[in-house]
């Protein structure tokens, strides 16, 4: 019994190996999985069968396999079965993505909501109603949903499925992932730490070296990334530069506390008086100088609080994403002429500046990325749910 | 000659292995050590033979040998021969401490100076002076320093030794280390990361979780010890506490930028006008109204800087030190208003704020512990120079 439960953790750990070889590299011939696995080919032959199987991965055509010129059968990630659901619940939508295990997005819902005036059970329904549907469409392609993750605008304990607090929505200790009740595993994260990792992994990641990412909603987020990891700080609470001062003696802010920076440069300050953003993009490719001074001035404060936390944190790269990305144009230079006055003599470089390429897209990207990110790591866990019983 | 650095190598992990044993857990037999490294005891006698002879363990007479009752001879840490140098340039004082191997202070020097006044060569000329005093002294008592470090108050470039900016002393582009001409090897870090570590290793760290050490000098640093290690940032820069601004259209800081908290509850904010620490104290200490109202306030702004990257790095606890250490009676509780003002609704805690126990000498005392870190953890690197060369 021992030695089965060993033989299991380790075919366990080397389908992890394999498939975690294919997800970095790509498409690879089953001599060339052995080769960058250590493992036989015998082994990597049961592996490739067993993932082939349970839809994880499938063969590809032929391919010359490296210098020796020999051309064999590669094998790559599959798309075609495996999926996860990224959820996100904000002030003012309901959104909902499909991404397949090749990181495809294949299904996107998002419904306009005013979910400052619902209360969360209402919330809650209509998230479930957007994401059955999702479910139901993807179950059409012809994918099998593994898992989820829902966005939310708050501190989050992941543990409970709790958001503790979202003052945009009036919320306080309200669990989100039992009451939605989906027929598939969903965590809960903090909007702005998934949004982070949607960048991460699905925007321009790779390429941005240590960065933080900044999510302007109706309350502003960010979430650092280290070496391709979210920072969450001791209880996971990290990033929110929402509330970070920019006037000490400010107006009071939903939070409890006074000045914060989302009273200057959140959504609701952008858009005011009653606009949305649509109209605003408009006044402002006009040159509508009251439009434009409005972004000046969020900028300016975004800027103010991006200098403490590029004192605090020195990334390398700023992304803002969120409604900043359709108002890059008009707010970043601001945010630049800020770093720059009151970074630049203490540092050779100041934090680059740049656009989000998934915009608001990203949280439900990073939720659905994040399940992809777990199967890809334990890929033994997800195998008695994708392959017929007698099969494994 | 493969097999002979194969050996080597092999030996050097083996030593390293038991020498961490002994920080860890304190005095054991070389059985007890056996068991812990899993090593053979002919082996471990073997290393703890080499240890002893380079004076990096000592015999420490006999204990029982858990719970068999067998009693044996012990082996320690041996504080009597290796320790490291602490040095610190700071605005107005230059210092430095020897502390040995098993972590025990066994010098300090300090010297006020006027070092805002002074060419940096004058001023890395003092600290030279200063700690070939000490290096001195510490040969008198038998201690071989096989290693130093430098605290600077400013960012630090620690491959070349070199100190970016440091806006209260006025230097740029200064390099420390070469200049400083030690007959051992020396290398430089911020001073704020330095204090950090100083607090982790010889003060409260361990009961701290993660935290955030503030220096309160002339200028304002901070450092943050996640998991037991030193948060650096992308560049190395991050805590940069003093910079965060407070007041947006605030005053010209020398920084390059305005209304920085480094203006508001700085050593030269707090002190003014023209008073030093003593009299300070004294004069808080009667009651007097204008010293108690400047310390509200400036705790109060410290308090708004530390909300901030509290919303930013979720710390578990804050630690004031340096000058905040003394006067944390007068600025302790401002500080704690804004922190559960601020960011009171949003978490179910608020961190701790507590006061450092190793004050000014945070730095020196860190920069010490680095590299007697640094010995524990490759004792092998450090055995030529202790042993002569017949005994390896």
């Amino acid at each position: 019994m021992a030695g089965a439960l060993r033989h299991d953790a380790m075919r366990a750990g080397n389908l992890a190996a394999v498939l975690g070889e294919l997800d970095r590299t790509g498409p690879l011939t089953r001599a060339a999985l052995a080769e960058a696995t250590g493992l036989t080919k015998t082994t990597v032959s049961k592996l490739v069968a067993g993932l082939i199987d349970a839809g994880l991965a499938v063969e590809s055509g032929a391919v010359r396999d490296g210098e020796r010129g020999r051309p064999g059968t590669a094998v790559r990630l599959s798309g075609d079965r495996v999926a996860a659901l990224g959820l996100e619940i904000n002030v003012d939508y309901l959104s909902c993505c499909v991404v397949d295990l090749s990181r495809t997005v294949r299904l996107r819902r998002s419904r306009a909501a005013d979910n400052r005036a619902a209360a969360p059970d209402r919330v809650i329904a209509g998230l479930r109603e957007l994401a059955t549907g999702a479910l139901a469409d993807a179950a059409a392609l012809g994918l099998t949903v593994v898992g989820g993750t829902v966005a939310l605008p708050g501190p989050v304990d992941r543990d409970t499925g709790t958001v503790h607090r979202a003052p945009n929505l009036g919320w306080r200790d309200v669990e989100v992932t039992g009451p939605l009740g989906l027929p598939v595993p969903v965590r809960a994260e903090n909007e702005a730490n998934l949004a982070a990792l949607g960048e991460l992994w699905f925007g321009a990641g790779p390429q941005l070296g240590d960065f933080l990412h900044v999510s302007g909603e109706i309350g502003i987020g960010a979430g650092l990334v280290v070496d391709g990891a979210l920072f969450r700080g001791a209880h996971g609470f990290a990033g929110e530069l929402g509330h970070v001062v920019v006037v000490p003696d400010g107006p009071a802010c939903r939070c409890g506390g006074a000045g914060c920076l989302e009273l200057y440069a959140g959504q609701d300050a952008l858009l005011r008086p009653g606009g949305d953003l649509a109209a605003l993009r408009d006044r402002l490719a006009a040159g509508d100088p009251v439009a434009v001074e409005g972004c000046e001035r969020a900028g300016a404060a975004l800027g103010v609080a991006l200098a403490g936390a590029a004192n605090l944190l020195d990334p390398e790269t700023i992304v803002l994403g969120g409604i900043f990305a359709p108002l890059f144009h008009w707010v970043a230079d601001p945010v630049r002429r800020e770093l720059r006055d009151r970074l630049g003599q203490m540092r050779a470089r100041v934090p680059a500046v740049v656009v989000s390429r998934t915009g608001a897209e990203a949280a439900t990207l990073g939720g659905a990325g994040q399940v992809i990110r777990r199967v890809i790591a334990a890929p033994g866990d997800y195998l008695p749910q994708l392959v017929p019983p007698n099969n494994i």
